[in-house]
């Protein structure tokens, strides 16, 4: 058998207030044309105020985007790449959050690759998948949340407003050339948003760190360029996974209790990047794979803190509210990790017993949850049992990711762990 | 005051027999003319041989060059050079260890840049330092020592004959590619090469676990394209020195003692990637900082295991000999870090002295060289006293690397310490 780990790892830069080179980077990169993307509430936030003044310091000629979608859409991205290929860019600045951060992905992707037909790109089952050979723009990610890791990767992800389930882009080739790691910019977000998005770094976390190892993973392209960047648990992420939960434990309680907490905010803005080249090459499993639905399918729930027009479930929640479930069902394969997780999350473990380890876990990631204020359970998100089997059928296309499970997953599965999400505490 | 850390990360790849994929990934490229380059000893051995298979297998045209000096030298990468401006390459692959993978960068560096004077991109205060902005090609490396990491590293080394010194060029624009990471090459590898090379990773965690923090690095250059890649320790390069030492420790003993122990001398092919990806970012010091002299100035010293017909300070025993002597004069910076390496490495601190960390570390490594039968001292490899004045002045002019040392050093510091690295048991 023949076993292949390939890492693509990321440039990024890291210190208060290191955002004002940006405009030296696009200086230093040639750039004569340059797209900035952010959302409209960033907009009028001190993160673009400080990419503003960089880029008029260094007299870069841009073009400003910010109507980019909280929680994107095909539609949402589709506006964004019609704006990519009228401006004709030869750069990319990102400013925001996972929304932004991706939205600008795809606006480069198909920018560059104008004659692609959207679904080319979008990953199978869904779309076609197709491999990114086209050269494309240098992009910048300027992330200004502390949780997707979105600078890293090379993942954009969307909800598929057709079919009401989330689906994304996948390869290499859309990773940021650079990501400028600001956590001056952490300080503006609001309580909520700094909670969820490092719900987010501590499934990444949790979830790159249990999936199944690279060796067990399958198909094994015989073509590099058809590699997945998902590739299951390996040597390399799992030093990146255990070291961003480590500071998540560490650091994401007080992030979210004081805004003033520069040390806590800055760690976890660092950690969601080390979280991001750990699951940008292990890949997510199941907290992500139902999470897709979960957003998906929302109803009218509108979070605290969020200051947009529409309802959604922010992608951090609709990750955490399911791993409670998730780590009690995947733990029968890897008990050792689990506990080893529980562990570094706070429990004492000097007397459990390895075959509990999935339930140890559970409950502390439930009490940790209590502790963070956070809605209790699907339910109080607005689901209900009716829900389940759209939950469910929303879960199945999401193969990318629920093949990474170490555990396999029927449908019946799937259902329970929905169940069990319903009420946490 | 404004800290900047950049992070240039690499694109690795690693499994057994990896080495398969190097023809796709030039089609992949749609190289039409590669460079292929190594050294005369692994040109007859099989790595050279899988890179072949691989080559013919994909119909890759390309041209062999097998004239790398180990441990190369200006008129040695100048000769290299050469073969690259004639051949008008589209792509390189570098199969051997350090010597080769360095001199394949600078090939393509200075093919790349035809009308560039050969000292412009060499380090100040030797050269001029020049930063590079030219485009070049893609250089896959394939690393056949488990030792300097070069694979990850925007690092050059050569010996300037003139000043019997060496140096280097150093410049993310020069990392390669990619790097293909196949532990089936360090099978190969005769014994003594398994440990110079270990040493070098060795060296490579302790110096870049220890040197001067990012954030009192000066100067810090306002414009981002002249930030030197060595950078001062740092919370990501942190992560990867003490994740490369902890395979060290466990091992690089069972590597050497056991040309068959497949787990070992994987695991150290991992751990050199890993400790080039932490020193690539943070730097190394003292012990690489007076390795070079020690290097540049043998005298008939022929090591055992080496298929060369010069003489030659092999680089990872050049650098190791004096460790002792640095970390025992360097401790008083960050002792902890220095008693954290050395519990790591196996000493028993539970009733250490943090004042005693130098020492403590310093008796750690001469007993893990001795037990590695390592020649013992510089005195043991032709240098005596009387050498000491041009080992401190081949050291003076290293200071990219020295000035990243903890604690500052006088010329009469650098005599203590070649003098301290005489006799080492
Ligand atoms: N690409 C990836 O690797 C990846 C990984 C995980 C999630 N995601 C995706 O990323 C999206 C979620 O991104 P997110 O969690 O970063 O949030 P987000 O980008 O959706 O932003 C959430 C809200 O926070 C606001 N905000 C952001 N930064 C702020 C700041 N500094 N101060 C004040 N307000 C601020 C935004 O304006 C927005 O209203 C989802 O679509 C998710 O699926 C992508
Ligand atoms: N670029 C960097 O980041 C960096 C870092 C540290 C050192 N260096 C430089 O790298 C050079 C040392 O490189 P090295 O230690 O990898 O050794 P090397 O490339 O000098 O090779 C040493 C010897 O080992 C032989 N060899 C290599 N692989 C073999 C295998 N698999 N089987 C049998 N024989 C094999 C070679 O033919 C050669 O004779 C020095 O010039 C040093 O200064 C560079
Ligand atoms: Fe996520
Ligand atoms: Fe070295």
């Amino acid at each position: 058998m023949f076993f292949v780990l390939q890492m693509a790892i990321s440039n990024i830069r890291y210190g208060e207030g290191v955002t004002k080179e940006v405009g030296m980077d696009l200086q230093n990169l040639g750039a004569k044309r340059v797209c900035l993307m952010t959302d409209r509430n960033l907009s009028q936030l001190p993160p673009v105020d400080a990419v503003l003044n960089s880029l008029t310091k260094s007299g870069i000629n841009f073009q400003m985007y910010d109507n980019v979608r909280v929680e994107p859409t095909d539609q949402s991205f589709l506006d964004a790449i019609e704006f990519a290929k009228k401006g004709e860019f030869d750069a990319y600045v990102a400013v925001g959050g996972g929304s932004v951060i991706d939205t600008c992905k795809a606006a480069n992707l198909y920018a560059s690759s104008p004659t692609s037909d959207f679904l080319d790109y979008v990953n199978a089952p869904i779309g076609k998948g197709k491999a990114v050979t086209v050269p494309l723009k240098p992009l910048i990610a300027v992330p200004t949340t502390a949780g997707t890791g979105s600078e890293t990767t090379g993942v954009a992800i969307f909800d598929f407003k057709e079919l009401k389930v989330k689906t994304g882009i996948a390869s290499r080739a859309i990773k940021p050339t650079l990501g400028i790691i600001d956590p001056l910019h952490t300080l503006s977000m609001p309580e909520r948003i700094v909670a969820n998005s490092g719900f987010d770094v501590l499934c990444h976390a949790l979830e790159s760190y249990t999936p199944l190892p690279y060796k067990m993973r399958s198909p094994c392209p015989s073509n590099p360029i058809n590699r997945p960047a998902y590739q299951g648990s390996n040597p390399i992420s799992d030093v990146w996974a255990l070291h961003a939960l480590r500071i998540v434990a560490k650091y994401l309680k007080r992030a979210i209790r004081n805004p003033e907490d520069r040390e806590a905010r800055a760690n976890m803005h660092l950690a969601s990047a080390f979280a991001g080249i750990g699951f940008g090459n292990a890949g997510v499993h199941l907290c992500h794979g139902m999470s897709y639905p979960i957003s998906g399918l929302v109803k009218t729930y509108k979070p605290k803190d969020y200051n947009v027009d529409h309802s959604l479930v922010p992608h951090g929640l609709s990750v955490v509210l399911t791993s409670p479930a998730v780590f009690a069902f995947t733990a029968q394969v890897h008990p050792e990790r689990h506990l080893e997780a529980a562990e570094i999350l706070g429990a004492d473990i000097r007397t459990a017993r390895i075959k509990d380890a999935g339930l140890i876990l559970a409950d502390t990631l439930r009490k940790f949850l209590f502790d963070l204020n956070v809605d209790d359970g699907l339910a109080a998100i607005g689901y209900s049992k009716a829900d389940i089997p759209a939950l469910v059928k929303g879960t199945l296309p999401q193969e990318r990711v629920t093949k990474l499970s170490p555990r396999p997953q029927t449908e019946e599965d799937l259902s329970a762990l929905f169940e069990a999400s319903m009420k946490l505490y």
